[in-house]
Parts: C-alpha cells; sequence; structure tokens
C-alpha cells in the first residue's frame, strides 16, 4: 500500500461541476489571477469542452434551455486543473502533488479486480455470458447490500437500486422530483446537488450579491455550529439533501443530530436525501446511515457509493435505497417513480462493476477495504497533525478523508493559490463548495503516502511563519 | 458462435419502459387476458417494481411530480416478462424461446473481454491504476471512435461523449433540452424518447383514444410510407428523434430521405437526435451515419452504442456526438450545455468498459465484431423467410436485427399471445412501440442459432394455415 518512491497522479480531471464562490477580483499571486475572460462571463472552460464561440452562420430555432443559462460559474475541478496547468507551464520541474479532488490513488485490492477480471473473461465464453442485467442491479449484490450496510435496520433487497455511482443517482432523483419541490443544501456542500437542482429547474437565478441561488435553502454549516445547521430558521422544504460525514467539511453528525434532522424532516413533510458516500470513514459512533435513526424510512432517501470504500472512483458502482415506507402526499410510492426513471433513464451498472461489488462484500473483500480505508485515515492523520502543529484550526478529518483548514479572513482562492505556488500542493478552495465555505481549504487525504508526507513537509515550511505570527 | 444444443434464455428483463398501445379488452386466449388491476390503472407491476400500497400511515408533504403521474402505462418488457412467467407456470415443461426483448446472446469476442480483463487486473496495480476518468470518456477511446466511425465526416475527437449507453444519453439529452421544448418522434419507435420526453415536462397529457401524449409529434412510419414519415405534414417542432436503422421496424431511411430530412430540420430550425445504435447492420448504401449527409452538423446529434455491435448490453458503452457546429437560437453552442449535464449528472463510463470499447475498435476488435453481426444477420434471414413462406407481409430484417411481421387487421397482443401460446415463443407487440405498431410483431433476431431454427419450426407449424387462407 505504502509506495516509497514520491508518485505524482497523472492529472487532475474534470469531475463534479461547481459554482466557485467568490472569484478572487485581485491576487496576490500573480500565476494565478483569474484570467479576466474566465471572471467576464463566470463560466470556465473546462478541460474537454468545445469551443465557445463558433464561425458557422447557422443557428437552430432550438430556444436554450433556461435552466442551463441559469448556471452561472463552470466547474470548480477544471478551473483547478486550468490553475494546475498554468503553474505547471511556469514551473515546468515542479512535482506538483495534488490534494484537490477528492479521487483515489490506492490500487484496488486484488480480490475484487481479479473478481471483475473472471467476469469480464466469462463474457467470452457460452455458459458465462449474459446480456441485459436488471435496470436495479444484480439481485445477488442488492441482497448483499442489504446485508452488509443495512443489517437489523430492516432495509430489503428490494429497497436497493443499483447504480453507477451516487453523482449520477443524485441526478436522477432530481429529475424523479422535477422542478416544483424546494430543495435544501448544507452550505458548504458537494457541488452536484445545487447544480442538478438548477438544471432541472427548482432554483431562481444566481443572485451575485449572496453567492445563492435563489429558491434554494442554504443551511449554514460552521464551526460555530458544529457544522451542523440551525434548522429553526429553515423554512419550508421539501427536499433536503444531507451528506454525512460531509464533503467537504468532513464533519459526521452525531446521532442525536439526525435524530434532529429525522424528527425536523418529519415535523415538515419534507424528503431527506442522505448521502453517506464517506460512511466507512467513520471512527466514532456516528450512524453509518440514516436508517439507523428509527423512523427515517419514512421520510429518507439513502445514496452511497463504492468509490471511497472500495476505489471505484474510475470503476463505477453505487447504490440508492428508496425504502418502500417513503411515501409522496398522494401516499405514491417515491420508489415506484424512482423504479420507473430508472428503468427508462439508465439501463443498470455495469456487469463488470457489478462482480466487483459483489467481491467487496465478500469477507475478504470487506477486509482489504478496510484495510485500504485505514491506510487513507493514516493519511488523514498526517494531515491533521501537519496543520495543527502550526497553529490552525482544523476540522473534519476524524469521519472523512478531507481535512477542512481554516484561514480566517482569508479569500479560498488566495489561499489555494498561495499553497500551489509556494508548496506545489493542489489543494481545493472552500468557497467552491457554497459561500459559507469562504475562508476555508479542503486538503483530501487521498494519495500516496510519500506525497502526503512530502506535502506535509512542504506546507510545514510554507506556513512556520503562522505558529509565531498567532 | 452456432451452439447445437438448445438453449433457453434465463429470464427476460424488465428493460426500457414503454407504453403498451392499445391492450386488449379481451382475448382469444385465456391465460394471456390482461388482469383487471393492469388494466384499471394502466400500469404494470414491474419485475423489481415494489408494491404499490403500503400500510403506513405517514405520508411526506411531498408533491408527486405530475409528469411521472401522467406516464400512462408501465413497462412493456416487464409486461411481456410477467407474461411470459404466467406461461410457464401453466406450461412449466414448455422450452420458451425469447424474440421479445433485443438482448444480444451471443459471447463477447475474446480480443475485447482480455483487454477488458487485463484491465480489471491493472487496477491492483500502482502503475494501472486510476481513479476518475474525464467524464467525457477516455481521449483514446473517443479519438478512435472519431476515426473508426466518422473518418472524412469531419466529425472531431472532441465532438464525441463516451457514455454509458444510448439510452441514458437520450435522457441525458432530454434534461439538456429541458421542459419547452416541442418534440417528434417516429411511430412507432423505441419507447425510451416518448417516455424520458413525459418525464422532463415537454408533453401534456396522454390521450386515451388516439394513443399519444399531447404536445409531442408522433411521425407515422408505415409500410404506405416505406416507414419513412410525410415531413410536409409535420407541425413546428424542436426537436425530432429519428433511429435508423428503426427499432422496431427494422427499417434504414436512405441517403434521400435523409437528405430529406436534414432539409426539413434546417427549414424549421429542429435539431435532430439520430440514433444509429444498428448502423452496423446496415447490408445495403444507407448511411450509418447522419453526418454522411452535408449539412448535418449543424442540425444533428447522434447517439450510439456498443450494445449490438459488441453485445455490451450488460457491459454498458455508447457514445453521443454533439458537433461544436450546433447552436441553440441565441448561438450558443449546444455541445457547451451537453458537457456540462455530462459533467454534473455523470461520471464517465466504467474505465473497465472503455477499455473494452478500444479493444472493439482495433483491426482484431472490428473483425470479430463483423462476424458477430453476421451471425444474427443470418438468423435475421431465418426469420424473414420463416414468416415470408407462411405469407405474410415482412418488413426489416436487410438492415436491422429486427422483423416487422404484419398480422393485418389483428391487434398485436392477440398475436404476441397466440404465438406464446401455441408456439412458446415470446416476441414484442408492435403497438408497445406506438399507435402506428398496431398489428405488427417485432421479432428480434438476438438468439442462439438453435433457438431461431427451433423458434422457426414452431411458427411454421403455427401459421401454416396462414399461406392457404389468403
Amino acid at each position: 500500500m505504502t509506495s516509497s518512491a514520491l508518485q505524482i497522479p497523472a492529472a487532475i480531471k474534470s469531475s463534479s461541476s461547481a459554482f466557485f464562490g467568490r472569484l478572487p477580483s485581485t491576487s496576490n499571486i500573480g500565476s494565478s489571477t483569474v484570467s479576466p475572460s474566465v471572471r467576464k462571463n463566470g463560466a470556465c472552460k473546462c478541460v474537454d469542452a468545445p469551443p465557445a464561440e463558433q464561425k458557422t452562420g447557422y443557428k437552430t430555432r432550438v430556444t436554450r434551455n433556461a435552466n442551463m443559462a441559469k448556471l452561472q460559474a463552470g466547474y470548480l475541478f477544471p478551473e483547478i486543473a486550468r490553475r494546475r496547468t498554468t503553474h505547471l507551464s511556469k514551473y515546468p520541474d515542479a512535482q506538483v502533488i495534488s490534494l484537490g479532488i477528492g479521487d483515489t490513488t490506492e490500487p484496488i485490492p486484488d480480490v475484487i479486480t481479479s473478481a471483475m477480471a473472471m467476469r469480464a473473461n466469462s463474457l467470452s465464453t457460452v455458459e458465462g455470458y449474459s446480456g441485459y442485467g436488471a435496470e436495479q442491479g444484480d439481485k445477488k449484490l442488492r441482497a448483499a447490500i442489504a446485508s452488509t450496510y443495512y443489517k437489523d435496520l430492516a432495509i430489503e433487497e428490494t429497497d436497493i437500486f443499483v447504480s453507477d455511482g451516487a453523482k449520477c443517482d443524485i441526478s436522477r432523483l432530481q429529475v424523479l422530483f422535477g422542478s416544483e419541490v424546494k430543495m435544501a443544501v448544507q452550505d458548504p456542500s458537494y457541488p452536484a446537488y445545487v447544480d442538478s437542482s438548477v438544471i432541472v429547474g427548482q432554483t431562481g437565478l444566481f443572485q451575485k450579491d449572496i453567492e445563492k441561488y435563489g429558491n434554494i435553502e442554504y443551511m449554514r454549516c460552521a464551526p460555530e455550529n458544529g457544522f451542523f445547521p440551525d434548522l429553526s430558521t429553515i423554512s419550508h422544504v421539501d427536499i433536503i439533501f444531507f451528506c454525512s460525514p460531509n464533503n467537504p467539511t468532513g464533519s459526521a453528525a452525531t446521532r442525536d443530530q439526525l435524530i434532529h434532522l429525522v424528527q425536523f424532516a418529519k415535523d415538515n413533510g419534507s424528503i431527506i436525501v442522505f448521502d453517506s458516500a464517506y460512511s466507512m470513514y467513520i471512527s466514532d459512533d456516528s450512524p453509518r446511515s440514516i436508517y439507523e435513526i428509527p423512523g427515517a424510512k419514512e421520510v429518507a432517501i439513502e445514496t452511497s457509493s463504492f468509490s471511497k470504500f472500495a476505489g471505484f472512483t474510475g470503476v463505477r458502482l453505487g447504490w440508492t435505497v428508496v425504502p418502500k415506507e417513503l411515501l409522496f402526499s398522494d401516499g405514491f410510492p417515491v420508489a415506484k417513480d424512482f423504479n420507473r426513471i430508472v428503468c427508462t433513464c439508465f439501463n443498470g451498472a455495469s456487469n463488470i462493476a457489478q462482480a466487483g461489488g459483489l467481491a467487496c462484500l465478500s469477507p475478504e473483500g470487506l477486509k482489504a477495504m478496510d484495510e485500504t480505508i485505514k491506510f487513507y485515515k493514516e493519511n488523514t492523520e498526517i494531515i491533521v497533525d501537519t496543520f495543527k502543529s502550526l497553529g490552525f484550526d482544523v476540522y473534519g478529518g476524524r469521519n472523512a478523508p478531507y481535512v477542512w483548514v481554516h484561514f480566517p479572513g482569508r479569500s479560498s482562492w488566495d489561499v489555494f493559490a498561495e499553497i500551489l505556488e509556494k508548496a506545489h500542493v493542489v489543494t481545493t478552495p472552500g468557497s467552491g463548495f457554497g459561500p459559507a465555505g469562504e475562508g476555508f481549504v479542503r486538503v483530501s487525504a487521498f494519495g500516496h503516502r510519500a506525497n502526503i508526507k512530502e506535502a506535509a513537509k512542504r506546507i510545514k515550511q510554507l506556513y512556520s511563519f503562522w505558529n509565531k505570527q498567532r
């Protein structure tokens, strides 16, 4: 697992889209100033995006979807990739270390890849070949997910919908809910919740002064409230996206907090979409599933993923739980509509990936996944210790592979640029996850050990003055 | 490839959703009569669908998406699966042969599965591991698709978006277009076009008397117009879904017809979504891509798939071409919005499936795929000859793995039931693909050779009277 040589990830990829938060109007570091063209239209050129302007004179008469036009900013991670590229052209010999995007770096345990290879090979045999699988996923895998992660929680195999990942399921859920619902989201949070809400037409326009879209309830999660929102200030909402352990703050909600959340949903008739993609990183007794809370089945959907458990970010496998007990106001089961969406808009996860998922949930697979997680958690400790030793206020880390570092009074983008410029380390600016992320950077613990140690060393050099100033 | 023993597919799966067409109010075959409960609410219980009624008293206050509620009927293929199950319980020893759902049956060539197995194994090595790939797909695969299928058509690597399948991309395109566009669809056609249109709110209610949703232009494709719609009767539409070779009729549009279609789109400012999932089955000189038509890049998106080429129905891999030249009325490139959708609602196709896709496009892979297609085309000939020899009017088959058989004056569902009851062969009732499919059944040529031959024999026995009656 531990690699002795310093290994540099090949590329930062254009992952999830995000609003940028407050882009710096000026930067103290020349090379990382946002170019005028980026600021002007508020959108960034994606790594692979086609050029905006075309020479052709012909235009169709099809009106562009007004919801797409609402999306104010481009993609957080491609912008970071762009800056990394700019940085590399300035410092061609720099050994840039990426602790930015939360992308897994360690090999997948052999017990899991062998199962996938075997499944792939079997597809060239008459006995082993299979075509379309069930859109809802392989029966055995659904059963294994139910028995592994929802044992004693009365979640059944038929409540589980296997998918190609939680991000994809989030969008499918938004399509299911449609444009007439009002959503709430932790601020800061994983950008896909907000962006998919904009795309399906649930929101108003982006309000530049407050860096928020209209008709979304941003639930502030900050140190002063222990990263759990003050629900008493929330107006009526239909759908509450809630990620625990949270991306980016790394904070896991306690049992009491989740009891409070479920009660709030019940009192208000809301549906919680609980994102537990990082639950296997929980070290304390915070619930790993929303269904550990009594009554949650009547108010909550849960979406999760093999990405951060088993390193399946590229293999693509996740699942969503929609309990039969969850009903719309007219009594119609949400699961029936989700099933319809899955059957109409999806055709099942790759059969090879599903074979890998099944291997993950074997005793050997679970043990191997535990070891990978343990490795990343050791990385996390190194990062937490590094920033703590420098005197920073550090959050997260304990229950998540993300460390949330406070730089009070500073722009997240400025700090991001500073760390890149002076330490050749890529982080993620907190404001990219929502306005309440301003003043923070997220440091990911996914990385080879040598890289983590080297990044820690450089950050210590960069901020050794910090402690002295305080 | 040819299997000597009679092999029965394990199950018919709950594939794409569909409207049922006109369900028989009475049936001449008792066992296949639609149960009252099915007819009453117009929806069928999906194979894996949760039960409709729950005992719990609690309901959320979230209103069910009115567009989801518009979906009148359940899923065509699950209903067929249900009837097959009923049939099997009546005839437990029957060797039922499925020529229903268009699911591939032949093993994937070894050159392709080996590449996938190798990629899977490499993921357990430090050198071979990779996490998130680009949402748009692996650069090499995009380049290979462009150079293999769009050589000399000026489609570039960056115009190609690799995906987990055409069905999924159809929904992503609908989300991109939003609720304010009006779509047109071939009647009959693959049900996902209409259903996804309903889901995103483009349509009116289902009009039971004419078996159509409001605000969709159904373009009738029948023997009398050579299965190419009379475009002069079409009112203004924004988006034209056009599948060639068509599923279910098996008819491929000629070059002149596609020139006419592109000109129609240009005159009306419409966008064509051209589904070429079956293009490798074309035997004559019908265009394999819409981009063979001059000017198509300014009016057309193309979606395609490895499913029917390489037997990837379970592996999941497809692509969509969105040329840079295609612009909304305000001049904004459609590709930019599609890129945003892909980055926000998707996270790339499985890296293992993409390795398989790359192997498909190697010289050996292309040769192996050709042989599989040749095999299915031989199946098609057997089916065409069978029905022709019985005196039926038979369409399709030449350029597609589907045979479209006319039973004038009869209900598609009655014919389906008759063939199942008397020959133990599953087909698909044409009315399931749209009202103009009434009176037809679709017979799929995907199957082991022994099954195709046996099905042909049974159908000959069943309809030997047919020729004599005419």
